[in-house]
């Protein structure tokens, strides 16, 4: 039997920070057809208000520092505001969507990440889907909207990257769908020139993103959005794009990883 | 056919701000037989967050005065950190909770209320429970726990009493269960002495509630509370308790008003 189709929408940055994008965003989401789940970040509006509260934010390799005091603020920032503006958005559009964190029906296990070189604080490295009670949740015709915490199943919530947790959400509906993943942010894709926003690159198979990693034309936050795209090919997933605004609806804008 | 028990519980004020207490009241929500839905406010960790921000809180006659910045801290307060804390540590216990705003599943649509002598912002009153969705996540073995904010479906969140959205839940799901109402705070019951906390009424009838409230027995915020809890009684709740934690799950602590 065929199966059905998923698609599995990530939204981060400037995205989430402008109504008409957002709204933009949102209408696009809503008129996709199969299975839906939004997932997103929300992490200047998280910043901002660490610095109103006199917290300083700390970001190493693109992955924000979690102490107690930032905790509290991502979690009052993408599982109070962002979430549930957006989803009190999509109801008014007339999709049936629910707002979760992965402590929500243990939707997302996660483990705080073991000491490195660097202490990330309270950041969730996942360790299970829970599959089950997503789908159910699917068939009941709901939109789940995901944002970027999750838990350890011992009372802890933990910060977990947005872009990882649409990758591994993905990853584990693969086997029950047809499952595509879009990376959503406000670039139309992969840049060539990252002065040139016109440069996108139709195209990325696994070895040229090492080699362009090699020769630094991709860096900084676009890895580990490519590792994230080539974990979920690998995974079974059948497409993944990155992509703006315009390549929700359209696949035919923006980047595609190949393996 | 009997019809199957539901609990709703409602806890609020200082229950929720400290972690021994919180943990006491989670463990008796866990252990509660039958259906189950806890309701929770988060008044006080609002308003600390508010002043952090130079937000000064308002409150007329026991309901917050909500305006767009307090929207924002009060969504962010009560659906982000309070709603996920409670989520985390209720799944810690093997309880498969579901944090919820009204906006979630559109499962609670309200209106901003209407200007009278007090412009009270962002507030919503309760329009409609989506009784079918609930019954949904009950009937999937979850427990949903809502905080105290619904939407007007048309993308606009609002600010309602934690109080009134748990009798709101109990009058629209009686039909469907039997239904019980526990309104659960710091202190024992309603107190016949307010300086006295042993001085707990075990009964209140509502023609008692109107003497006491003329004579000033009963005043400030236990009015909006026993009328709440009266009109839940009237809309076909089975029973209704106002209690402290050892009330939840003791029925004989506690007040009880009936008609």
């Amino acid at each position: 039997m065929k199966k059905q189709q998923l698609t599995i929408l990530k939204i981060g940055g400037k995205l989430l920070e402008e109504d008409a994008k957002l709204e933009q965003v949102l209408q696009a989401f809503v008129s996709l057809e199969g299975f839906k789940i939004l997932v997103h970040g929300g992490g200047k509006a998280a910043s901002a208000l660490c610095l109103h509260l006199n917290i300083v934010p700390k970001v190493v390799k693109g992955r924000r520092i979690t102490d107690a005091a930032t905790l509290k603020v991502v979690t009052m920032a993408y599982a109070g505001w962002a979430n549930k503006t957006i989803v009190a958005k999509l109801q008014a559009l007339g999709c049936q969507s629910l707002g979760l964190t992965g402590a929500d029906l243990n939707a997302i296990q996660a483990h705080k990440r073991e000491l490195e070189t660097v202490d990330y604080g309270f950041v969730g490295d996942i360790d299970c889907i829970n599959t089950e009670v997503i789908r159910q949740l699917l068939e009941l015709g709901i939109a789940p909207v995901f944002c970027a915490i999750t838990h350890d199943k011992k009372g802890q919530l933990l910060n977990t990257n947005a872009d990882t947790i649409a990758a591994r959400l993905a990853s584990a509906l693969a086997p029950f769908f047809e499952t595509r993943l879009k990376l959503c942010f406000e670039k139309q894709g992969v840049l060539k020139n990252p002065d040139d926003e016109q440069s996108v690159l139709e195209r990325i198979r696994h070895s040229e993103f090492k080699l362009h990693q090699t020769n630094g034309v991709i860096s900084d936050g676009m890895i580990p959005k490519l590792d994230n795209a080539f974990y979920a090919l690998e995974q079974g997933v059948s497409e993944v794009f990155i992509c703006g605004i315009e390549g929700i609806a359209n696949s035919k804008k923006g980047t595609q990883p190949c393996l």
